[in-house]
């Protein structure tokens, strides 16, 4: 059962938050407030650093297992607080050693909010270009870094989402800054029972846990079964 | 002949130069000094500023009508410096108007130096990356604001070129800044036979314009003769 499964170390996340008016972005302020509990993660804003130091950086970003670039798209990259850092504080004491890197093992996350539809971004859509291809610089500092890249969160128009829309882009944020898999469905699925059990004062909470849990036990011994038949070892 | 054709506007250049080191790169010295005579070239270097005056700047936008982004590629793309003039200065009040762009018929430049080989940037290479698909988020802006885009100058390890190898590249620099189309071959033989005229107290210059005149007016005359045969107006 996977609740039974050895616990992994827990996931230290670094969320670097590029934004120059981070006190009228609704999208940041709703980011900021969906961290609450989540003792792990720390929140960095850069744009109001005055100057580095980078012994201190140096930590910060050695203490993570994954490092978060959260920002804004302007002009198809982050805003010039997240380049400066990178000017400034990736230098080749920070991200390099003999071996190739010191990030390396780490994870590196973007999560990029846009004015525009997502379809917008595209071959024919009104900006061109997909992206995947604008984000190509961060594609290839992980890529140089060791650090291993995971497929952005892109947060589109937060303006106009629904509340329904917007609780759902809270569980994929947290799950986006803590589970070793982001993507992984089941990963995301015990996320949500651990969540239901952490509410125990709601009795209802924990019945559908069991019964959440119930499930995704089904769901991993189907899936077993179906792996065992394709390798040809059950009939 | 070439020299006898209506002058067209002559070409007005603004260099925006993102570096912060300015003072010790032998790379953007040299091409500071490449720029003597030049007197409709301006030289803009950012990390000088301390704040933009957007009226000053949009000015300064407005009365090029060429202009060149120049810098050493950081982490894959420009210094944060070009980032903070692009996110501060280019509003839609400077770079849209009704009809979708007071840039629209200008020319962009990229002159993008690094310290690597260019072979190292390409599928395979030490840099996995083309510089094309790194620099794509500045395609993407050509585009959204009008301007059309120059095939990029790239200076590859200038610490190890040879001083004929910094004479072409002095050459290419003030073609690449000065002329509709830096990649054309006519208009590049034009602007050679033109420096000759111009250091007229060397009577040998003088004979070799000519001579290189008479070149270029057969060439004109051999490419025009072709043409016509494909059109099958001449047998």
């Amino acid at each position: 059962m996977l609740d039974e499964k050895v616990k992994e170390p827990i996931m230290k996340t670094l969320v670097v938050v590029s934004h120059p008016k981070i006190e009228t972005s609704n999208t940041q302020q709703f980011l900021k407030e969906s961290l609450v509990g989540l003792d792990e993660v720390s929140w960095y804003h850069l744009d109001a650093q005055k100057d580095f130091d980078s012994t201190v950086e140096r930590e910060r970003i050695m203490s993570a297992n994954r490092i978060v670039f959260q920002f804004p798209l302007y002009w198809y990259s982050a805003p010039a607080s997240l380049k400066r850092w990178l000017d400034e504080v990736w230098t080749k004491q920070v991200v390099y050693d003999e071996n190739g890197g010191l990030l390396r093992g780490k994870t590196l996350g973007l999560v990029v909010s846009f004015s525009q539809p997502e379809r917008d971004y595209q071959l024919g859509g009104r900006e061109q270009f997909s992206l995947s291809e604008l984000l190509t610089p961060y594609r290839a500092l992980a890529a140089k870094t060791g650090l291993s890249l995971l497929a952005p969160l892109t947060i589109s128009q937060f303006a106009y989402m629904s509340e329904a829309a917007q609780q759902a882009l809270l569980v994929r944020y947290q799950q986006y800054l803590t589970l070793d898999h982001p993507s992984r469905f089941n990963e995301r699925a015990q996320w949500f029972i651990n969540q239901l059990r952490t509410y125990r004062d709601d009795t209802t909470g924990d019945l559908v846990a069991d019964q959440l849990q119930d499930q995704q036990d089904n769901l991993e011994r189907f899936q077993q079964t179906l792996a065992e038949l394709k390798r040809g070892e059950a009939e």
